[in-house]
């Protein structure tokens, strides 16, 4: 993140328009012609729980960002990963050492919501995820699914499953470690990112290079 | 499935082993070099509801059920979609025109469970899934996760979306249309499948060549 901040950083001191931790991160385009063939990332899917000690770059985070769920049919407003009844409910937050910012994928952009490293609520008790370069946080916004029944809490948690995939697939085909994990100290974070009410966390996934 | 079956059958036959529709279908083994580059498939990853009017081949319905959930690592029992735990309680039906079987992870073969078409069941008042070459039905055995409570239910919500995805990926990437389904008729599903109670059927997703 040091870098990604010092990047964004000395864009935005040089339009002199923000505080020393970027409220935006304007995304680098996808690169669409990176990666191992298809196959080779189901053949190399797994957990991976050790990440080597560097930040992702800002090419590797644009493209892990929208891969997870990003725009690919702007025109149509259409995402990598779809949602029940394209609802689009599911939100992704990416947890930096330096603060955490939810993901807008129309803009392909970072927003700020905190300064402050809410990895240790992500991490609970396993600190591998605490020091990881980026955590990226799967919420489900049930104002956006219309109500918060059971069946419509299952869809969200279809839809967490789906987008899940989409990251460790990513991961997978260029070269990341990645482990969806339900365990972390929801309420703590649920706190710690301000998020609404009506946002209910399902997934994280620590993401770092392999070591 | 004209062309699988006759495939299949030539084989059995062959060893004077089976009946009409074959009872088993032994897949071929992945071909872990096909497909485009990762990030193509992320960009080509969308709903398809019209395929052409022609059957799967066995290689590509073996590297389909490969990349859904078949095995990735077999000297460790782990395969190319997680699931919460490593429960492993998400199971594959893949049901044709002749029949319907179960997809058997380890031992990469399909298990005749009926020989009815079962695909209406699946269409529901969408045509389309009726005729599809197959349609993948992504269950969840409830007594591999050990208990059938709320949360056990929201984390086989997540695993069935975590196998959807990949079967979107995999038909992105490898040149294959599908859609993700939630509506279909579980109840008539459930009996025709011959499913036990423990199982709970989520999602379902037809598959076809791209017209």
């Amino acid at each position: 993140m040091k870098k990604l901040v010092t990047m964004a950083l000395a864009v935005c001191l040089a339009s002199g328009a923000c505080a020393q931790t970027p409220k935006t991160i304007k995304l680098n385009a996808p690169d669409t012609q990176r990666g191992e063939v298809t196959m080779q990332a189901f053949q190399k899917r797994q957990s991976t729980r050790e990440y080597a000690d560097r930040e992702l770059s800002m090419q590797d985070l644009s493209d892990l960002l929208w891969a997870t769920i990003g725009m690919n049919r702007p025109d149509q407003n259409k995402h990598t990963s779809p949602t029940a009844r394209n609802k689009q409910e599911i939100e992704i937050y990416a947890c930096f050492k330096d603060g955490a910012y939810y993901y807008d994928a129309k803009a392909h952009e970072l927003q700020l919501v905190t300064e402050a490293d809410v990895r240790a609520h992500i991490a609970g008790s396993q600190p591998f995820a605490a020091t990881a370069p980026v955590c990226l946080v799967i919420v489900a916004d049930m104002d956006k699914v219309g109500d918060d029944s059971p069946l419509s809490r299952e869809w969200a948690a279809v839809d967490a499953g789906i987008v899940s995939q989409s990251i460790s697939l990513f991961c997978a085909g260029c070269g990341f470690g990645t482990v969806p994990r339900g365990y972390m100290n929801k309420e703590d974070l649920h706190k710690a990112l301000n998020l609404r009410e009506s946002q209910v966390i399902y997934l994280n996934h620590p993401v770092g290079y392999l070591k």
